[in-house]
């Protein structure tokens, strides 16, 4: 099996690149290096570039990667959400076999995805902090794998699904509880500028060969919150796309985000207390093979 | 005051492009004979000539639009939905005064936007089929006003908001009530494929001196079903701009569907029998100034 390509997105001298990712040795390629040394072209989106209709650039990259003298420190750069121009982020809810919801009230987990949109305005760096405005309550992380989609696809065929999927990342899909209430509906809750923070970079699919078995764990301030993995998704990863794709075409850069486990500040703070994101509270979100997403809360004033 | 422009996006031998209609005269003037006749050069995405980032397109036609000649029938082309690069198609839900909700349950309207978001995908023509999956149930229709962004902007300052309005057209926020009461989230029952019939063009805001004025009517089979104006909107337009831009940054491109007004199938089944949506049933959205959209209901088999 080949190993998997992480490619981030990074800011540089106010323009936006990718770049391949070492991230044992915490180091980084710049496209344009890349191109430079193997006299090649690449698509200037991170999405055109993990696209299957787009060409064969990830086939490519992956064959020169053993070739590949990385240059850069990670720490140089400002890193970007690794996707940004999605049509769609679906986030799904109620996914996660160890919430609340069935272990405490007795309920049955949905046998179809509940699914709210998330705007592409909403998406933040890995590191960048989580900008709250002032009459915003409430405030709470959910760690969750996501995908990218790599090819348009509609009502797919069960032997295709995970050949759909070019990558995966991680997304801290923060809300706000206090409007999510309000409201009844996701779409203000989940949709401020900066309640996506994801990364640290897109995952291939090569290496992980069961999505449906990472360990997911989510701190705040360093304590554990939540502490699950993805073998407790109620949909697995390929019944989500089966099942969205019978709703909807799915296109290249679609992120479809797989829902949370337990331990979020609002199932926390029933019992223990006010658990919810105080300003200066750093979160972060951790899954097995695909790196950590570190964000600061900043309240305004 | 200058008279508005619409812009009709059209389907044409395997490509798509747009026009200028005249709607009195149903005739449509292509992009490029307006650029082979006055020596101009158009941007090829409708969302571009419309933006206000991207440069003066709107005034230049403009300022040529008394010498055009138009040549085609509109009917000679397949209308496309008017925008189809949006990022973000925010509905509003319990924008009406009109409302049963308010009416007859005596509930407070919302003081703030409750919105769900719609994918891009679920756009179709205004002409085009609504199609039904065979397990969608209870198929209902939402006449609305919809407007789209024409310059990036967030947290809007009062005196500039509707300047970030590039036009107006009609959307139908098609939804399954079924789905809707299994989910309690919007997503999964406004986000099938071709649940978004829009258009027929996009007017732009110069005849539309008050848009929280304009007749709405819809019907179904010609029987009338809506019949109210946008007098009746809660937030009105520039409410929901200034609102929306508190919560997230707005791009170019972006759809705003403002909410239905009272006569709904949900509503109207309620006291006068099932009224939902059937196979071979046409839909007809008019707004005054707007135009009008058609479309057939086709349930899959």
């Amino acid at each position: 099996m080949w190993v998997s390509l992480k490619i981030a997105r990074v800011s540089m001298n106010n323009s936006e690149t990718y770049g391949i990712v070492d991230s044992k040795n915490e180091k980084l390629l710049l496209k344009k290096e890349i191109e430079k040394k193997f006299d090649v072209k690449l698509p200037n989106r991170v999405e055109d570039f993990l696209s299957k209709n787009e060409g064969k650039h990830l086939e490519l990259v992956r064959g020169l990667e053993n070739k590949f003298e990385y240059f850069h420190q990670i720490k140089e750069f400002r890193l970007l959400p690794p996707i940004k121009d999605s049509y769609k982020i679906i986030c799904l809810a109620f996914n996660y076999l160890d919430q609340d919801t069935w272990l405490r009230f007795g309920k049955e987990p949905p046998k179809e995805p509940v699914i709210s949109l998330k705007p592409r305005t909403s998406l933040t760096g890995p590191y960048c902090d989580i900008i709250c405005p002032p009459f915003v309550k409430q405030l709470d992380y959910e760690g969750e794998l996501a995908l990218v989609i790599g090819s348009r696809c509609k009502q797919v065929d069960k032997c295709h699904i995970m050949s759909n999927i070019s990558g995966y990342f991680i997304m801290n899909d923060v809300s706000s509880r206090h409007i999510q209430f309000i409201d009844h509906q996701y779409g203000r809750a989940k949709g401020f500028d900066t309640f996506g923070p994801c990364g640290p970079w897109v995952t291939t699919t090569d290496e992980i060969s069961d999505p449906d078995n990472l360990k997911l764990v989510t701190k705040v301030n360093g304590e554990v919150r939540q502490d699950s993995s993805t073998k407790n998704l109620v949909l697995k990863i390929e019944e989500i796309i089966e099942k969205i794709s019978q709703i909807m075409t799915l296109e290249p850069g679609d992120i479809i985000s797989t829902g949370t486990p337990s331990g979020t500040a609002l199932s926390l703070s029933a019992t223990k207390g006010d658990k919810y994101l105080k300003h200066d509270d750093v979160v972060e979100v951790e899954i097995e093979k695909l790196g950590t997403l570190k964000n600061k809360v900043r309240i305004e004033n």
